[in-house]
Order: C-alpha cells, then sequence, then structure tokens
C-alpha cells in the first residue's frame, strides 16, 4: 500500500481541523445558537486523544478506504458525539469538574449544560452525513452509529439507576461499562470506519473481535485511573470515582472480597462527596486494593487486552492497519497510571 | 387523484400505530433501556392531535407524494423529535405538570428525563431513516430535518437567556416563538415531507411561504392559551406561562404597553411561580388584556393566519391537498379559547 498513514497526532491534527471548520460554519447557520457552538468549540479543544475518531479512521483503512477528507469528517463526528455524551454525563453524575475546568453546567447552568448536550449530539450525525461518502454507504454505516447511541443512553441509564444501589454485582457493572463506554469508544467506531469502506460482514466481525475486548479494558483502566490516578494524567479530581461513588467494577469486587466492619465501612462512605476527608478517600482505596479488587480489574484488563492482541493477529488487514490497530490498542490500555 | 386521503384522525391512527410498532421493536434491540423507551411510548400516547406529522404528510402530498406506509413513518418520526424537545424543555423551564400528567423529571428524576429526552431524540432519527426511502431522498430530506433541530436548540436557547430579563422587545420574543416552535412545528414539516417526494425547490419555497406566518399563529396561539386558556384544552395549569414567567408577546407587549406602578408590578410578579396567589395570576392577566397587549397578540395571530391563507391559495398544488392543507391551517390557529 502507498496510501498515506498518518501518525495518531498528524491524525489529530486532521481532525481538529475538520471540527474548527466545521463549527466555524455552524456559526452562519445559525447564529442564535453561537454561545453554544463556542461553548462545544472550547470543549471539544480541550483535550483529548481522539480515540474514537482514529479507531473509526483505521477500521476504515482496514476495510480498504483509502485516505481522505471524507473518513477524517465522519471520524470527526464522533468526537462532537463524544462532547454530548460527556456534557450530559456531568450533569447526571453531578461533576464539577472535566478536563481539569469546570463543566458546562458548572459554568453556565443547567439549561445552558443541557442545550450544549442535544446541540453537540445533533451537529454530530450532521457532520457525519456532510462528510462526503455516497448516501447508500453513509446510511448503512449510520446504522451502527445509531444503535451506538442507542447502547450509549441505555448504558448511562443503568448508571443512573445503579447508582443508589449498594448490591451490585461484578457482572452488572462489567455490562454497564461495555454499554457506556467499550462500544461507544472502540468497538462501534471500528464498525463505523469499515461500514464507510463498505466492508463484507466477515471482516466487520472481525473487528468487533477486537474491538469488544478491547474497549472493556479501556473502561478498567479509566475505572484504575478514576481511583489510583494522578490528576495531571486524568484532568480530573483523581478522587472523583470515589467521592461520585462509581458503581463500577472496582467497587462490586471490593463489595463482594470484603467482610465485616470494613465491607460496612467501605459501602458506606464510597460516594459520599464532599463529606469524605482526604484520609477517609485514602482509606477506601486502601481498602479496594487490599481486598484484592484493584488485583482483580488489572486482571481483567490484562485478559482483555490479550485477547484483543490475539483477535488482531488473526485479522485479514494489511500490514499499516495491523501496525496502526495495534498502537492504538496500546494507547487505549496503556496501564501507567 | 384517486390516492386515498386519510382525515386527521385516521392520520392520527395510523401515525400511532407506526410509533407503536417502531418503538416495540427496540425493546429487543436494546432491552437496557426498556423503562426509557416505556415513558416514551406513554408519552406519545398521551395526547397531542398529531399535527406535526400531518403537516409533514400533507407537504408529501401536496408534492406529488402518494399515500403509503413510508411517508406514516417519516411522519410519525416528528412525534419522538417532538418527545424530546418537551421532555428536555420541561426540565429547563422548571415545569411540573404536562398533558395533565407530572412531567418525567418529576416523576423520575432529573437523569432519567434527560435520558428519556436524548433518547427520544436518537429514536426520532432512526424512525426516520427506516422509513423506507431511498438513500439519496432521505439525506436530501434530512438537511431540513437537521436545521430544524438547530433552530429550535436555539430558540431554547435564547429562551433560556432571557428568562431572567425583563428588558425583551416583543420583535425578539417573536424571534424566539419562531425559532423555538413555528418553524419546528408547520414550515419544516411542510418541508421535509415535500422533500421526501422530491419537489421541486419553487414547490418548497412555496409550502415555507405558507408555513412560516402559520407557525408564528400557531406560537401566538399557545401564547394565548398559556395565559387565557382552559385547563382541559391545555392539558396544563392555565397559568403556568404566567407563573413561570414566559418571555413571550403577551409579557413584551405588556410590558411596552404599561407605564407607572402597573409596569412595575406586572414585570415584578411575573414568573413568581408559587409565590403567586390566584387573585395575583387574575391580576397579571387582566394587566395583560388591559394593556392591549391580548388584542396586539391575537390581531397578529389573525394577520399571520390571513398571510397564510393567501400563500396556500397561490400553490400549485392539487384540490386535496389543498383542502387538507387548509383544514390543518384552520387546526393549528383555531382560536376556541
Amino acid at each position: 500500500m502507498s496510501d498515506f498513514s498518518p501518525s495518531l497526532t498528524e491524525l489529530r491534527t486532521a481532525v481538529d481541523a475538520e471540527l474548527r471548520r466545521f463549527l466555524d460554519g455552524k456559526f452562519d447557520a445559525v447564529p442564535d445558537a453561537a454561545e453554544l457552538i463556542d461553548e462545544i468549540a472550547r470543549l471539544v479543544s480541550a483535550g483529548g486523544k481522539r480515540l474514537r475518531p482514529a479507531f473509526c479512521y483505521w477500521g476504515f483503512r482496514a476495510a480498504g478506504g483509502r485516505h481522505g477528507p471524507e473518513i477524517v469528517r465522519a471520524a470527526a463526528s464522533l468526537e462532537l458525539l463524544h462532547t454530548f455524551a460527556i456534557v450530559h454525563d456531568d450533569i447526571m453524575d453531578g461533576s464539577d469538574e472535566r478536563r481539569g475546568e469546570p463543566t458546562v453546567h458548572v459554568r453556565h447552568g443547567l439549561g445552558f449544560g443541557l442545550l450544549a448536550g442535544d446541540l453537540a449530539l445533533v451537529l454530530a450525525d450532521a457532520l457525519f452525513f456532510s462528510a462526503g461518502f455516497p448516501p447508500s454507504i453513509s446510511l448503512r454505516a449510520f446504522g451502527a452509529y445509531s444503535l451506538m447511541r442507542l447502547e450509549v443512553i441505555a448504558g448511562q441509564h443503568l448508571d443512573v439507576r445503579h447508582a443508589p444501589s449498594t448490591e451490585i454485582s461484578e457482572q452488572e457493572a462489567r455490562h454497564i461499562a461495555v454499554l457506556k463506554s467499550g462500544r461507544y469508544s472502540i468497538q462501534k467506531p471500528l464498525v463505523i470506519g469499515a461500514l464507510l469502506a463498505d466492508a463484507p460482514d466477515e471482516l466487520v466481525a472481525g473487528l468487533s473481535a477486537f474491538g469488544d475486548p478491547l474497549g472493556e479494558a479501556f473502561q478498567l483502566r479509566d475505572d484504575l485511573l478514576g481511583s489510583f490516578g494522578n490528576r495531571s494524567s486524568l484532568g480530573k479530581p483523581v478522587d472523583s470515582d470515589i467521592r461520585e461513588g462509581k458503581r463500577n467494577v472496582l467497587f462490586a469486587a471490593t463489595a463482594r472480597l470484603l467482610t465485616g466492619s470494613d465491607r460496612e465501612l467501605f459501602v458506606d462512605r464510597w460516594g459520599r462527596r464532599e463529606a469524605l476527608s482526604d484520609d477517609e478517600v485514602q482509606q477506601l482505596r486502601d481498602l479496594v486494593e487490599r481486598s484484592g479488587a484493584r488485583a482483580v480489574a488489572e486482571d481483567m484488563l490484562q485478559a482483555r487486552a490479550e485477547e484483543a492482541a490475539r483477535a488482531i493477529a488473526g485479522l485479514d488487514v494489511d500490514h499499516q492497519a495491523r501496525v496502526a490497530l495495534r498502537a492504538l490498542a496500546h494507547e487505549a490500555t496503556d496501564r501507567e497510571i
């Protein structure tokens, strides 16, 4: 293949340029939404590795698609969709900080945050459909795009529903994580990219078999970072999952593994937000560690990452695509915390 | 024309059957979202005249499209989109009641309401794209659908931004109403329908010239009902606009026309929610009447309805479509309050 193969940094630059161009054009189309568009542009430029666009791009390339502005635009739409997801999630989770900045609803109020999320959602599919693919190709890929949105909303719903409960199994916690984050961050972007290159069903299934375990590993890393990360790599307070009381695998495994007064203290305090002192947060972190739950999550992450590595080894894709997908897999599960 | 021409009631029945069929199918696709889908189904079946689907349907017929399940499904998607709009609006406006029932966020909490709205939004376009039109036709019509969503969000944003302000001109209030409700309820549904029948630009422009003033008249009626209606026709407390302090044309005109202590009292009390006694609400209603603002709004409604009637008279459409569009115009602006 003689196709140009952008590095992750080059791809991010290209995606960001398309996002800027697209958002700039929307000021004229709906001038009354200028403040909302401004805020979305600020959020988009506030950081992020553009992993979702990168998986979409390389799903496309793996299926034989050639580098060009069409796939960069379609991939960029996933970043706008992600902006929707984080703005609305931050409202539901009552999060005050994101990527080191106050969240949108804290900055501008509930109504503004709600509308900024709504707008990002509808701008995302406007960008997707204006990417430049033939209508029949766009609509086939949109089937996966549409299902991805349904799943992320369903996952967030389960998350909200479980929030007040102390009884959640590791299986349930993993299921929520897969819906909320894994599929939406990795498997579906890969599939959407492949469908935009008119991939046969077999390749789509192969990419799913790679993306599914990788997505789960990605979410497990996020959970580990949310309790054991450092602030600079996280962009949000490192104790946020503990203070917000995330019902993730770490919580479920710790609650299962602890007994007696340790368990009581753990489930009672996990999620007590500002009522927790820093020492109490550290105590909860120690309980996750000491119970063996941290090791459970790390082993699971390792197993899923290996499963993904086996799947990519068996995929019938060209050398460039395989190298790029391996690099992305590493980026998504890099356990440096 | 020998085409079957459903009455508004027959069309509503057909639209409702497609909505039920579509939502039933989604339980299997995303079982984890079942509670959200249930709530959306409940809201959809709670009432409404299906005016937006009817305008879409008759825009299609006016452009020469033939009766069939495809256009009924595409039209039904506008009802799901409307469900999104009302659920999120009710959160932003802090409304407790809608169509005689507690609003979603009051019933199930903020997170649930937010997600139910998000889900209705993405289900709406899933239904739109699965209606059965050729991809290129669907995507052309989706251009108008997409702009409609941007406009309704922009309108709601202006509404939220103006909410705390007493300084809003009638022109601004009308502009918000056009964005928030008029275009989205009437003009865009007509245009979307016409585009689904592959209408030429000239007919699209003609339908817009009918739908634009009609949409404004429709919103003015809604404003009049929101202050002077009776509960049974409104499905929400008849004093809701007054208690919530809507910055609509009635408010802007009353604030302009009153002077001295009347004006002070009016702008001070409008929007004081539960702090207002029933007598005080009646006093505000009397001020709107006495200032002449009610007559301003009624005259404006009349003028817009007449403008729409002139536009339909000049439209090159067949007899059945003209009769149906006239009946819909009457339905949308019927001033019986």
